[in-house]
């Protein structure tokens, strides 16, 4: 049994089995891992991927089939003679074109050929690798995240639960491929820590947003871990988060972006694997602070574009609040998980 | 005597001097205030402004000469014959052309033919209108300023100097040119603050830039506001600054960029008028991280590229920190001065 086989059968659950049914296939070319193809959980809603077709190819947005095929987008739309209302290699600007998008990856779905590449024979890459600005976060929008933190964090001030979101943010070079390796400098930190999170990407331009409209303003979901230099953020940097939050590369992404119709956040939940071992596990209902409360607090005075992403918070089981600590070293592998959206795996370089 | 007279008049020192040299020219186009040129305390630097020739126009680079007129960048090159090595439209561009860029800048400024604009008759725009991260800020570095926020500051746990430069952003959307109106929302904070600052211009891309080195990655410096809405920073975000720090256009940046040979930082002060009465004035010299440190700090671990932004604090005198307290509210008109740089001038919506 290979080391790959082992690391699935730990993972235990739907997981696993996704992974097995799609593990005959030719060994994936986004690391030796086999994607998973979770089923959708919303009524009507699209996996949207960033991918290279093979190596040195330029990247396109495809689509990928609950059976694991991919489309792609800008050659479908030219087989289809359909001029599409977005740029079909950014998903920045596929978030910008609204309902006409929408309906672009409708016909295109409907209509499609056969498609020949398998989701495992590409290579995956962020849905957005570029962001336009930093990644927005929210800090303990977990209750039990918030409380395990209380015995270690630096920074006594804070005993009481926010009564707003918290917004911190993530600098654009912290932005990372579904599989890639996560860049490890033990001179810089020794305290790496995971923190898988529901990510969202924003569909519309809005400032002052009210929470009665707020999920209007969603495009679409990924799974994401805000990787955190916990000492950098604790620490060093006197109370602000943003350094221990910034090292390049730790932000993980993906595997791809599962449009809104596509996700019952009732469903979700938020996992994350070290070494196969679950060390984060919460659903949708435990969030603090829900989306759009979220969006309210973070588009006071603020103007959100589509393309912005916003990571939602982390669940209680990061490794500073272990007892004793558990940091991540080189060689680990991090597996960060919504179900409903996908896995991300990347390993600690 | 109008009002716009009586403001200068009010400015005292040279800043004023500088506004009436020019005050005989036409009035400016962005704004009723005449732009002031005040003379390179550097070697051997040029003046990078980004400026529309009138209103509707393409923005572009141009030089601004001491007497205060404005050589097109892509006009003169053009004129000249001389294939640049950076996108005319963009300092980003131009700030990673690195030594190339400034001999093509050196080579137009040397052979141009006749100005014909002057620098109040066109729109100048943010050196920087759109910047590919947010912009990198530095806490607390004037010793003054850590000291008269002690008493009110929030956060009582930090009491102790930092002992590295303490790092927050401001959104993309933060940045605003000039001389144009910063928005006011009293529904959104009533404690809207002023934060005069030096900026700089990063000119080449690296990550754990030593001390040492740091001076070669810069490209330019420039006159900034980290405008604040104290309550949303101080209170509301528990401890967390970013929020408070970006409402939309709160990050007033110019009038250009200063290439670096053209400053002399140890004759660098930082001032901020308010409504013309003088709010902060402090030098280089009281900056208590000096600028290798926040570099090499801000790039452990993160790359820095051509074209971002890091505003290096800001010196005591802060209106929050008054007794009693003072905001900025509409009709305000703020103005942020870095000697040997430019004035930029800013009133509140």
């Amino acid at each position: 049994m290979d080391t790959n086989r082992r690391d699935i059968l730990k993972m235990g659950g739907s997981a696993a089995l996704s992974s097995l049914m799609l593990s005959g296939t030719a060994e994936a070319a986004s690391g030796s891992f086999p994607v998973v193809v979770e089923p959708l959980t919303g009524k009507a809603g699209y996996r949207v991927a960033n991918y290279l077709p093979r190596m040195g190819a330029t990247s396109r947005l495809g689509l990928v089939t609950n059976d694991g095929m991919v489309i792609d987008i800008p050659a479908e739309a030219t087989r289809q003679k359909l001029t599409l209302s977005f740029d079909p290699t950014s998903l920045i600007s596929l978030a910008g074109s609204g309902n006409q998008g929408l309906l672009d990856l409708a016909k295109l779905f409907k209509g499609r050929g056969q498609a020949t590449q398998n989701v495992n024979q590409i290579i995956l890459l962020s849905p957005i690798p570029k962001p336009q600005s930093n990644i927005y976060c929210v800090g303990w929008n977990y209750l039990d995240h918030f409380e395990e933190g209380l015995k270690n964090r630096e920074d006594k001030s804070i005993k009481e639960y926010p009564k707003v979101p918290v917004i911190f943010t993530k600098g654009t070079q912290t932005m990372n491929g579904p599989f890639d390796k996560i860049p490890y400098d033990g001179g810089l930190s020794t305290m790496i820590d995971w923190e898988a999170e529901l990510a969202l990407v924003i569909g519309k331009k809005g400032k002052n947003i009210s929470e009665e409209n707020a999920m209007e303003y969603v495009f679409g979901y990924s799974a994401y871990n805000d990787t955190t230099a916990r000492d950098v953020q604790q620490k060093r940097q006197s109370g602000q988060w943003f350094k221990g939050k910034s090292f390049d590369g730790h932000g993980p992404m993906g595997p791809w972006v599962v449009t809104a119709g596509g996700v019952d956040l009732k469903d979700v939940r938020v996992i994350c694997r070290v070494n196969g071992v679950e060390k984060q596990n919460a659903s949708y209902s435990q969030m603090y602070f829900k989306i759009p409360a979220i969006i309210a607090e973070l588009s006071r005075g603020l103007t959100l574009l589509p393309g912005d992403i916003i990571a939602t918070g982390t669940p209680s089981g990061v490794g500073y609040s272990r007892n004793p600590p558990e940091f991540l070293k080189p060689g680990d592998v991090m597996e960060s998980e919504v179900t409903g959206i996908g896995i991300i795996r990347n390993t600690i370089a």
